[in-house]
This record gives structure tokens, C-alpha cells and sequence, in this order.
């Protein structure tokens, strides 16, 4: 993993720590989405009291068995001020319990907001630091910049929603970007590919800082993945319909420990007893780790 | 207006609300952006606190003078909890004073996630209820079913990032989407106009729930935007180089009342006294009512 750390500063990447953590417990990104449907099911109140109960359960279930968990911000901004309080004890609780945490809050904007986003999510002395977040990119990734300036200093992580794993997201995403003269240029999915990989290959000071979000039930892209340089998240196994063999024929070729299956309710369905849960996130794990290594 | 009002149901759509408004005050949306660089202007502390202080303020100074108000949240969750807490407290001050309030999250995500931010945003018995939100489209207009039909239930209103102000943007938004045979498709700004405008002319139950954020500084687009049937926010003037004369041109055709050119820095910085700060408020929207009205 050395060539993941910045060789000057000593900071240690975020795809290094991912790595480091995977090769631990196995492949795993454990979704905590107390959506009302879960709440009703685990028998919680729908309020900032239920997403927190839930939030801090799944922390201790899941602590030593993933190497990663992933707060689903919405569902505690339903709640809002109250249910922001919920998600800063549930993100405490998961850095106490060794967990990498990723938050899962899709932001994206622009100059000094973009800033202040990244100050959100990745200053260490925000109640909302975690350990990567989620960004949306249709401002540019070069609009992201704080976000990835942050991120590197910190060896924290940026990860970018690239090829989501829904119908709807399908045009947009595979539109061509203007080329030159007559060849058409890239579709917008392999554009950003492209410049997330130019980000981890020397564009940020430290690499490995920049991932992205890739459904696991989509086909080849045209830019390689085994190229990109950070962690590549995958949804869409279990209730979405992709599998573990066509999540692991989609990344061949990508480094041990950078490809992160999400799974969020195929594990939560299993609640609300802790054991449950526990037994339910082991064994999605190892599943996970026998057919992507 | 009585095209802008739901047959059956008589819920006012978002268009048809700021039209009224409007008409009342001239056309502006105030931006409310406790940066750290304008909360240090202000002689405000960096902190919740600070924000909320700043919020309040800027409430007291545009009731009255400007139709909408647009707080961006960015600034807000920058002091997790506690700034959401602030945010609270200054939508409901908007609220009281008779402001229309655009949240300006620019959210976006798929499913059940999605529905939780309609409902964080644009629920009346939300702590965050505003009377509309602005969400970035990058999992596709679809997606974003969920905020709006709530916008459509409530007379709420949607504003998705169509064609943003920073360069950043271009290449992904101007990339052409596939088309049928050897036609290429429409660009993916334009195929988003398109979508958004079928959702405002019988897409969605209440007319004109739908509106777009369109940067004042950019050139006319293939879309013709007098069809949009929605509100068009238009941030850009003033700081970032835009012309009222410039917006007019491009925002020639549309329905009064249906432009709101947002303008945040120029006003702001005026602050903090309140009184000043309706001074700039005052000029700034009569100057953009000469000149696209």
C-alpha cells in the first residue's frame, strides 16, 4: 500500500485505509438507512429518537465484522436539526467503534458553498466529519475542488457518483461530451472516470483520495476501472438485483480492497436484534469476499 | 394566473405564487449566504450562532422589499446540528414575514432517499419546510419523482440545476444525449428543459410546480425557455459578471414574473445593518424590474 501514501507529508490516503480495513473483514460497505419503512419494521417511533436508536445499533452490530458503514444523510435530515444531532451520534459512535464511515449525502456545489460543504462532511473538527462523503457532479468535478483539496490534506475520502445503478440516471450519464473535430468525445460517465484517475495519479497531493460510485449491475465502461486510483462503491447488489459474480466480473483487474459492495437492506431486514443484524452483515461479507478476491 | 392553478383541486402552483409575488415587490431572489469571509464583514461570529444571527437579519431587511428569499444551506450545515437548528429558525422567520423561501440544497438522490429529502424540504410539518428546493439532477429527472409530486400535492415548488453559472459545468451539461438513427439527441440541458416543462404542461397535477436554475451570464439554449412553464432562477448577476440587460435578452418571451434573477454578494455586502441592506435590496430589485419587465 506505500505507493498510496504521500510520499511527503506521510498522509495516509483514503484508498489506503479502505484497503488496510478490508483486508481485515472483507469487502463491504454496510448501509444504515432508517428510511420509515426499516423504522416501522425494527419497531422504532419515525423521529430523530428512532433514526438515532437505529443509527447506534447498527454501529454496534456491524463494528469488527465490516470494514465500513454508510449513513444515508437523508434519513436523518427528514428531521431535521433533531435528526442532524442523531446522525452526529451515530458518526461519533462509528469512528469510536474503528469503523471507516462514509456519509452518504450526495452534495455538490460550487466556490466558497462547495467550501463550506467540505468543511460539513471532512474538516476532523466538524460533528459531521466523517471519513469520506458522497458528491454529485453535474456542476463538474472541477467544481468539487474544495471537496478534493479537503479530502487530500486529511487523507480523507470524496467519492463521486458516476454510474448510478438506476434506469432513470441512463441518458445523462451516457452522453457524449464534446470531442474534437469529427471524433466524438467520451461519454459523461467515462469523462469523470477519467479525471477522478488524473486526480489520484498526482493531480492531489495525496492519492487514492478520490472514489466513485459505480452500480454493481452495470455493464463494462469504456474507461478501465482497474485504472482509476481510488475506491469504487458499489450499490446495487442483493434487493437491486446484482450479484456478487457480476459485481466481481465488472471490477476484474481492480486492486484487493478498492471495490466496496454496498448492501443496505438485504442486511437491515435482518434487525432489529443486534445478533441478527450481526450475523446478517458477517455473512454478506464473506459472501462478498470470496467472489471479488 | 388561473392557468397556473390546479382544475380540481385549486392548489396554487410554486409559478403562479411567485408571479403574485412579483407583481407585488419587482423580481429578485435575495440569496442568504452566511459565508465565513461575509459572517467575518458582519463582525459575526464563525458559528451557528453567527449564522443564525446573520439570517435573521437579512429577513428583517428583505421582508417586505423582495418576493423571494433563497438561504443556502450549505452555509448552515457547515456548524452541523446546531446550524441546522439555525436554519429552522430563519425559514420560520421567512414564513412569518410573508417571504417566499427557496431552500437552496441543490438534493438529489433515488427511491425512498429521495422521498425523505422531498419530505425534509418541502413537507409543511417539516422543521426544514420551505416553499421550494433546489436539487441537481445527475441520477436523472426521474429520479426525482418523489419531491415532485410533494411539490405538486402542496402548491410547493421544485427548482432543479439545469444549466448552472460556472464553467465548470459546460462540458457535462452540453453533452448530447442519444438521439434515434443517425440524429444526434438534444443536449442534456436541453433534453432536462424538455422533461421539466412535460411536468409543468400535465406531467404533474398542479401546473408550474416545476421550475430550473438558469445562469443569467449564459447564452440563449436550443430549448425555448417561454415554454418552461416553471420558474426560472437565474444567479449570475452582479458578481459573477451577469447584466440585467443581458438576462433580459436571454430570458426574452417568458411569462412576468416567472425570472428571478438571485443575487447574494452584491446585497449582502451592504450589511450588516439592516437598514442599508433593504437600501440594496430595494435598488437591486427595481433596477432587475426595469429591466426585464
Amino acid at each position: 500500500m506505500t505507493e498510496l501514501i504521500h510520499e511527503a507529508t506521510g498522509v495516509e490516503g483514503f484508498a489506503a485505509r479502505v484497503a488496510r480495513a478490508v483486508a481485515a473483514t472483507g469487502p463491504l460497505c454496510a448501509g444504515i438507512d432508517p428510511s420509515e419503512g426499516l423504522l416501522g419494521e425494527w419497531g422504532l417511533p419515525a423521529s430523530a429518537d428512532g433514526v438515532r436508536t437505529f443509527g447506534l445499533r447498527c454501529i454496534e452490530a456491524f463494528a469488527g465484522e465490516v470494514p465500513v458503514v454508510k449513513p444515508q444523510v437523508a434519513f436523518f435530515e427528514r428531521w431535521g436539526a433533531q435528526g442532524m444531532a442523531a446522525l452526529e451520534d451515530v458518526l461519533a459512535s462509528g469512528r469510536d467503534a474503528g469503523l471507516l464511515v462514509i456519509a452518504d449525502a450526495k452534495r455538490g456545489d460550487i466556490g466558497s458553498t462547495m467550501a463550506a460543504y467540505a468543511s460539513a462532511w471532512l474538516d476532523p473538527s466538524s460533528p459531521l466529519a466523517a471519513d469520506a462523503v458522497t458528491v454529485a457532479p453535474y456542476l463538474g468535478l472541477g467544481a468539487l475542488q474544495p471537496a478534493l483539496d479537503l479530502a487530500s490534506a486529511t487523507g480523507r475520502g470524496v467519492i463521486v457518483v458516476v454510474r448510478s445503478s438506476n434506469p432513470e440516471g441512463r441518458s445523462l450519464q451516457e452522453a457524449r461530451t464534446q470531442g474534437t473535430e469529427d471524433v466524438v468525445g467520451p461519454a459523461v460517465e467515462d469523462m469523470l472516470l477519467g479525471e477522478i484517475a488524473s486526480c489520484n495519479h498526482g493531480g492531489l497531493a495525496t492519492p487514492g483520495s478520490v472514489g466513485a460510485v459505480i452500480g454493481a449491475t452495470r455493464a463494462p465502461s469504456a474507461f478501465d476501472l482497474a485504472d482509476l486510483g481510488g475506491v469504487i462503491l458499489a450499490p446495487g447488489l442483493g434487493a437491486q438485483g446484482g450479484t456478487a459474480e457480476g459485481a466481481a466480473a465488472l471490477f476484474a483487474g481492480c486492486r484487493p480492497g478498492s471495490v466496496l459492495p454496498s448492501a443496505s437492506r438485504s442486511i437491515l431486514s435482518a434487525g432489529p436484534d443486534v445478533a441478527d443484524l450481526r450475523a446478517a452483515a458477517r455473512a454478506e461479507c464473506q459472501a462478498l469476499g470470496d467472489a471479488l478476491v
